[in-house]
């Protein structure tokens, strides 16, 4: 897979995937936009390691570029944060003519998203993601926000950028635990939308952990595709969209009492395992497909169970998720793996089943 | 004037006139959303005076809608302001499908648009403005925004409402400053798009200041059609919208380094000042339209000199601007009354001539 296409109704684009950032000047110059000035937004992880490859590979576009990074983390994924990169871009005379470049994991593309949807009332942006979860991913669908007062995500905008460039070789500096994480998120995708891509994960698994080039680009092309194609025919996420949600309303209530301390792919195979029990009970899904879900996500080192929560306190912080309305909770069920649906009317008791589960 | 259609290619809104909130709940029914909830957020100034009336008005729809209300004034069209907002949806749960009422001023409009535009990525919102300034230019045309590290709006989004309800009648509380701040922006829209209603807002100025019901229906109404045909033809001000920053870029200069203690339509007033002069040495204006300018500006006690600000401090300020780009200031000049054009190639002393006139 060589490139991938994003069409929604403002704004069309393209997931590139290379080894390096060396076509990247190539790509701006093709936009036509004539920049004013680029800036690199990155964290102090991820900058050190790439900052520098991505200015060089830049220079002969002759646009004054500078690079800024600040703490790398989901804790500081905050306004705090976001402040000091309108202070960068104010003290550096960024204009609205300007293009950043969102250099990172999911937490840097989410928070330099909203800081271009937000600047000047908006500029361009590029997501350069660095991490597998946001390789296949946040970075595909122009989801931005930060997290406030603990709730993930709850300030945001959508606001897609003009080009998504996918360096897989980044993955090669990625924590085992972070990789983990996002393979929760490709897991899903063969989970709600392609079962052979699901067993694909599953025989390729060794080839995959060891970072085989191959094996990765097909995972991460797969993904970007079925998310492409899921956000192009609905943007802002009033209907299909939503499926992306698998395992994310249980899990992102379990992200929010764990502080944050566990991955967000962690989390969101903790809820896969409960919503897929759900959909067992439902008749939905086989004794032998919820065998194959666990047995996919235990091949990643994701988790089944966690400890330390009540049933009850993650069935009522449900309630704070950003798609319940109307205090009606949404669980995305699956129909079989490959297909699924949303129900917004379950019982307090069916849910609550589904989270025992998870519970040690 | 009993309506004016604005349309943007994302969205098509009413702005309506009335003398009070009565209609209000009418209109919300109509659009046949279901919200889950109403927010009707404000500042402390104008909620004592009306947030009764309009949760009263509202009554007859059974949803649940609470009010809250912040600081009066621009020095906390901030950050703070705009997290008290998201604190108060939060605690009160507010879902994606919650209605934000702006009931208030421009600064209050400002906010609760942005607030709209990034709580959960996006709810909708009713601008209920009750300043003339808001009347009959800010709340039409979806710009959101606070200020930041002193530079007014540098954090915004384009974010259009549902639905502008103007009650004229809450012109009756306003302080004469005020008042003449937003003639500030009435006559811009005579001066850039139409001699005769700058005409009459000159012929009418007793019926005006007198606040007298037709006068003043009229002129929100005509400035409201004005800004709404052109906020029609370029939403995200790529063009053509440019041409309401008539006085903007001189006057946020003066109002920046004023540390905003002046307001916004008497520094509107000033850059206007400015701008003429340049049109006039441009040989775009006749010495008797520019005096046909200063005497309207002034008819409305509105200044046309600022003390304490010296030529060179004004012009670097003007290099901060959002319109400016690749560091070229960009002037609206006009060509007569009721036309003009965006200049970005003026030269220094061009540019400073203009602003030595409104200096003492």
């Amino acid at each position: 897979m060589k490139e991938v296409h994003v069409l929604t109704p403002n704004k069309a684009y393209d997931i590139v995937f290379e080894q390096d950032y060396k076509r990247l000047s190539e790509l701006i110059k093709a936009m036509d936009k004539g920049y004013s000035k680029i800036a690199i937004l990155t964290d102090d992880k991820v900058g050190p390691l790439y900052a520098d490859q991505m200015l060089e590979a830049l220079r002969s576009l002759e646009i004054e570029c500078l690079s800024y990074s600040f703490p790398n983390g989901e804790i500081n994924k905050n306004y705090e944060s976001i402040n000091s990169f309108y202070d960068f871009l104010i003290r550096n005379r960024y204009d609205r003519n300007s293009l950043l470049i969102a250099l990172g994991g999911g937490v840097v593309g989410d928070m330099v998203g909203f800081t271009s949807a937000t600047y000047m009332r908006g500029v361009d942006f590029i997501q350069a993601p660095t991490s597998l979860l946001a390789q296949v991913d946040s970075s595909v669908g122009g989801k931005t926000g930060i997290d406030f007062n603990g709730y993930k995500n709850i300030v945001g905008a959508f606001y897609q950028p003009e080009l998504v460039y996918i360096n897989t070789s980044t993955l090669s500096t990625l924590d085992p635990i972070q990789f983990a994480s996002g393979m929760g998120e490709a897991l899903k995708h063969g989970m709600i939308m392609d079962s052979s891509y699901l067993e694909e994960m599953i025989n390729d698994a060794q080839a995959i952990l060891n970072l085989e080039h191959d094996a990765i680009s097909r995972l991460v092309g797969r993904s970007c595709q079925i998310k492409a194609n899921v956000v192009s025919q609905d943007e802002k996420e009033q209907g299909l969209r939503a499926i992306l949600n698998f395992g994310h309303t249980i899990g992102h209530a379990v992200e929010r009492l764990k502080n944050f301390e566990l991955g967000h792919g962690q989390c969101v195979a903790l809820g896969m395992v409960a919503s897929s029990h759900i959909s067992l009970k439902l008749g939905q899904l086989t004794p032998m497909e919820l065998e194959i879900i666990e047995k996919a996500i235990k091949r990643y080192s994701l988790p089944t169970t966690v400890d330390g929560l009540s049933v009850d306190e993650i069935y009522q912080e449900l309630f704070y998720d950003k798609k319940t309305r109307h205090n009606k909770i949404n669980i995305v069920i699956l129909d079989g793996i490959g297909q699924c649906y949303q129900n917004r009317s379950l019982t307090e008791d069916q849910i609550k089943e589904g989270i025992k589960v998870i519970l040690n």
